[in-house]
């Protein structure tokens, strides 16, 4: 059993035991996901991008908030795909094949424009 | 290797490909990661409860958007913690551990109620 | 002066009494916003959609945190129109201008789908 | 009637002469809200601090594409706290008088460290 299906049958052990599955609704989950995804741009939102980047070794309770932050949004989102019945590994790897073909790195190498069909 | 740890090895070397690391800063990847889980929440927000769970089944263009969204969503986490040094699965699995003492199976069985310390 | 330039105004004055407008870039504005959206919609996430109609008025304690919610999204959306130099009020109305264009009340009544352009 | 209040109200017929009225629920709005936020955030992703700063004169199609999501980001935003019962503006100051005793100027000059109570 790969890392994330064990988070996720950990999840749903999680969730059965508290009879919260009836909460975890398909948009409940993304908005939970949301919710946990603003707290973690939080984090980052009045530092230098020179701050940022050496935050995790600098500053060792943002260090840990952040660890924390990651992993709610890691947990939300394994959790919201297992509700789905979606493979996340899967579907990420599909939309880096996708991006190759889209962006070509010979087109876009230090370019940050968006490929045509995105606007 | 996990699988995890496949899949930033990838990133990496498509974003390196592309000389596209100098943007990939914690700030960056983090506001990259809201906009994929707006356009994620966006999939769900006028489906009711219903149609939301059964959209995987019944609807297969918007099951192919959301895999894809999913797909997003995960490449942009897992690119962001490996800029980070964070173990995600670690993280998650340390969140779990927290919130089983926070959240007292007997406690909170059935109720949504935050525990004491959330606002 | 309306409504929205006078809170503008309190906002620079705000910020200029403590130093802040440093901070006040479009890049770090537009991450706070997404923080502040995302405690929002966390507020209603585990709620069914009667509870969450509901809210303001049988839950005095929920009213008060997401008016202040509300407040803390309506400050970052308005000090970051004004540090881009955009007028809300107008932008708000030529989208609708468009969206009336895009979505004719006889095609799109009681439907959720999309314009064909949004995908 | 402010503007605001013009804004809300037509945003009410809009809704009601495409029959909308029963998608906009509390939990649905705040989904659209974070999906335009996503968007909004998204623009200024990859910029540097400084492109971020210039983009409004200096990219006309940037500039337009932020203005259309500042007016959708508006829209929803009004018409969740019209929906809701809120007064926007009044919340908004409400916030800030908060903040005016949380964060005393001479203590938070030039600082961006969060006041005590939000950890």
């Amino acid at each position: 059993m790969s890392d994330l299906d064990a988070l996720a049958r950990r999840l749903e052990q999680f969730a059965d035991a508290r009879d919260w599955a009836q909460f975890h609704t398909p948009k409940n989950l993304a908005m939970a996901l949301a919710g946990e995804v603003g707290e973690l741009v939080a984090e980052f939102q009045w530092l230098t991008p020179e701050q940022a980047t050496t935050l995790m070794t600098e500053d060792a309770e943002a260090a840990a908030r952040i660890r924390a932050e990651l992993g709610d949004v890691t947990n939300y989102l394994v959790r919201l795909a297992d509700v789905l019945g979606v493979d996340l590994v899967e579907a990420a790897h599909a939309k880096i094949d996708a991006n190759e073909m889209r962006y070509p790195a010979n087109t876009y190498r230090g370019s940050t424009r968006k490929a045509p069909s995105d606007h």
